[in-house]
């Protein structure tokens, strides 16, 4: 369900985001959610001229990491964007819109990221809280790490208290669109890719043949 | 699963469909279905001048009505185009093809599209009738009003039996496959709509998680 | 899809299952196909002394096979009949039906099974054929042997031409109701069975969570 | 969608079922829907002595007719009740509950009913109408005659003027739960029913085959 | 996802399951789970004399808590049953078993339920620990608490390091078997019990429309 | 399940392949496995200037075959490629991966093609053999003819003794996903073609009300 990823960004990397985050405009954070009572926030100007070098470099980052594709299966990832909070700002609970405008065709969230580029220990409170029913789960992760989490979860990033919270935020869309499927089958390879050279060559045949047919019948063509 | 739409096209996109239509070439309306033995109509030809103008006449006056757009979730709209019943035509009981070619890949007709371009005074016959199961149900609308129906019934045009019928005929492919799934968000949607600010955030919230949610299980990414 | 058992019957129960046959009235199989114009064999007559003995042996005697459980994930399994062929009988193409009256609710017949009572070599002909598209897979099983076989085929037995072939007849409702899900399943829990052990308790603990939800998936409570 | 039924009563039961109403006690319909604010009717009470024998004959009469079974794929039936609405009286638009605590297990209301008990002329208002999104049809029927309607649907009774309305209602529990296969399956069997004998045995076999799997497939076990 | 109930068992009911426990036999927990490796815990002994009335205790007190039968839409519940963690007792990572045999007919595992009777201070460790991905969440609830949470994750019980765990335990099979279905249910259904009354009648209309439906869609009947 | 086609290629399209295949360079078919173990044996390089005329000439054979578009309902054919099979080498069992790289969009392989171009006495062993459980199918058709197979089977082919096997491979993604539905609307259609003209008007339309819609239930738009 969770995915957490350490040094999905290296040094330079996230040295470049902070550089390209204190020279480029920010802008309410509404603009991508006009009738929100409860984002307060700030995301990069798109119409900056960093936004797109800073995209291309996280989606990047993601990109070469495999337990990031072994779990998310991604089909289409949003150009990540980065977003600030202030102190005083946070973004109440909600939950991600189901298709964004991305390209030539509407992209389905399945799949939320955050990364974080500023140190956990520059600002107090913007953690990120996922609701699970009553429970809620808190992500504040070391610089250049990474959480994936389900979009189809109610979340909340808490009020920033002092400091900056500087952060990149994308949206997946997988080819296993059921987040219960893609949870089997992400365990199933690990299974495979752990175990299957200990195995008699029938039953690793026999495993794949399950891992073949399972993707064939929850994956997307198209 | 009907919806009826009054003033779809104003006056002047009337009076300018009938002026196309009068200065247009028609013809039998079996050249999109050649095995029929029931499709007696005709059709604008798809190779005269003004028949490119005339569909995204009313492909446009469609678009501008946000209840056609809440109601079918379109995510394709085959080009609509003019038909024409004179006297003693009629089209038979059928179903409409479940894909139609349009452009570079087939569209999925989930609901077609009836826009009634002459007064219906000027016609008599020519009721389009949907069977359900043993009852029907009839439209013929006034000049400029426009009747949504599921593509998946059979239904037919009754017999004209003097003046000339002339509408305009579309199909479209939703981004919610499912007629009943549909029906379903459409009607959650206008609860959120009427009543969403009267709420409290909470519950607002939670209305705006299950729509996300039911959106994304049922709507087509691709 | 097709699971040929070897030895489903021991020897004392082929004998007890020929000498019901030879002792036992046959009626016209029809009786339970009445409109079949390719259905020409005998069944036993379900009111003789002896019906109900046969069949709680043959159940009983399947049930015993561990694999047939694996396999057919049995929920619920029709009495098995005893039937026969002489010689020029046959029963053409045909498709089992969907649900079958057993019991007090109806039976949903998944998969078929044949037991083979008689010596191959006892009769020329009768083979169970099964169709899968333009080809066919034939089954003529020793005494004892079983098969069981997907009730959505189309299948036939061949006409006898000399000799006699006496058979008995099941249908079972399965845990698993669609085929392919079934299959996947059979198989994984093969592996599970071969390589557990082997593997390290992690990977052994994610394997067996990934059987339990596709089972809990796939598989019919009530 | 709907399956009109003409003479399912004969006129004895018709004469019986009003004999009874005459002389049972009737109680506010919302015994059986007590935060209804639109529901404005009368039902027979259900410690009466005689609606037990109301039911059954109401049930015995629908189940005769095969063309209710051909449609409707019956499973469970709840136990139909006698309903009256005097002037004034009317069932504001709603959705029928979608379980109903009917004997041991809950029954899904996949269908409604309504038979017509009085005479049509004998009453003003009345209609039965069900919503199709923002047309509606009615429904008025014959004494002795019957409406079967998707419960899934908002539908209302219109208020009485004046005279008297007298139906049975009963609910049901289809084998194929979904409405759209419902009407695929019964129709394909109205085919095979009407030009069966005219096919060559491999078509028939074919059409057969289809049938069989599709009612296989989508019909519910248990 | 996870549901958190204080007070399920009141102050007497606590006292008479600890007089219980105390009084009577328990059993290796692997009796129920006879190949695992990790389970190491103690169970009420089945045949003991106040097994049914503990259950029968904890069952009633589950049922009577109406976020409870909101939530889980329970079906099925399996007989709770009491278990005891000693010093050095845990139950290292598992998932439930799908189908377990309770009464007449599997009962299907959707839900799993501990219910804390000892007081949490009394015990050291003894976490139930639920994994979601690579995230996990604790819980060590007051005595009379309960927490349900689904029975398709891995979970644990951390290693109690001194004192004694006590708890019920139960799995529960849902009328809506899909868990992101079930949730979605919840949640509208909390929106018509907290916003309805406050809606226009036709909204509620509506919004009652959907849930009926949602219902039927999702809900198993049998 | 199986589709075998005669005379997908004619004289010519045969005698153009051998050319081919005896002038073009042929690498080890482990490029497009690069882990398999059980592969052995050659493909044609990709970049050899006859690879492009060689798919050509075959996806055109191919589509020129009405019962194979009838069957397969394809949407998206992968180029075929000749491979070749020398003495001693063999494919052993194996299951097609669900997703293949082809063009713009990862191809979804529903069907497997084999396309026979020498001819069967040529060669000692080589036949392509499908599993279906314990059973298997074997295929070696004559110069120019064509097997369609389900991609979600385990197939192989057998070693090859003397001579030189020569064939060609494709991979279909189907409008209709799964296999069981493809197999069934392919017997209706067959139905309808070969009876429909028979039928009264009525029948053929209630036939093709359904085709149409069990099409547009299963077909995939996008």
């Amino acid at each position: 369900m969770f995915l957490e990823l350490d040094g999905v960004l290296n040094g330079d990397e996230i040295a470049r985001l902070r550089a390209i985050a204190a020279a480029s405009r920010f802008v309410d954070g509404r603009v991508s959610n006009p009738h929100s009572e409860v984002k307060n926030n700030l995301q990069i100007d798109p119409s900056d001229a960093h936004t797109e070098e800073a995209s291309k470099l996280m989606a990047g980052a993601l990109f070469r990491v495999e337990d990031f594709r072994n779990f998310a299966f991604p089909r289409v990832m949003a150009p990540p964007i980065l977003a600030k909070y202030s102190p005083g700002m946070h973004y109440g609970a909600h939950s991600d819109a189901a298709f964004l405008p991305v390209g030539q065709r509407p992209l389905r969230s399945d799949l939320s990221c955050t990364l974080f580029i500023g140190e956990p220990g520059s600002y107090d409170g913007g953690e990120l809280s996922v609701r699970l029913g009553g429970k809620s789960v808190e992500f504040k992760g070391a610089a250049g790490s990474a959480v994936i989490y389900p979009s189809n979860t109610l979340h909340e990033v808490r009020p920033v208290a002092s400091g900056e919270r500087l952060v990149g935020l994308t949206f997946i869309e997988s080819m296993i669109p059921d987040g219960v499927n893609r949870e089997l089958l992400y365990q199933l390879n690990e299974v495979a890719a752990l175990e299957g050279l200990k195995m008699s060559w029938d039953n690793r045949t026999r495993l794949e043949y399950v891992r073949n047919n399972l993707r064939r019948m929850w994956g997307e063509a198209g």
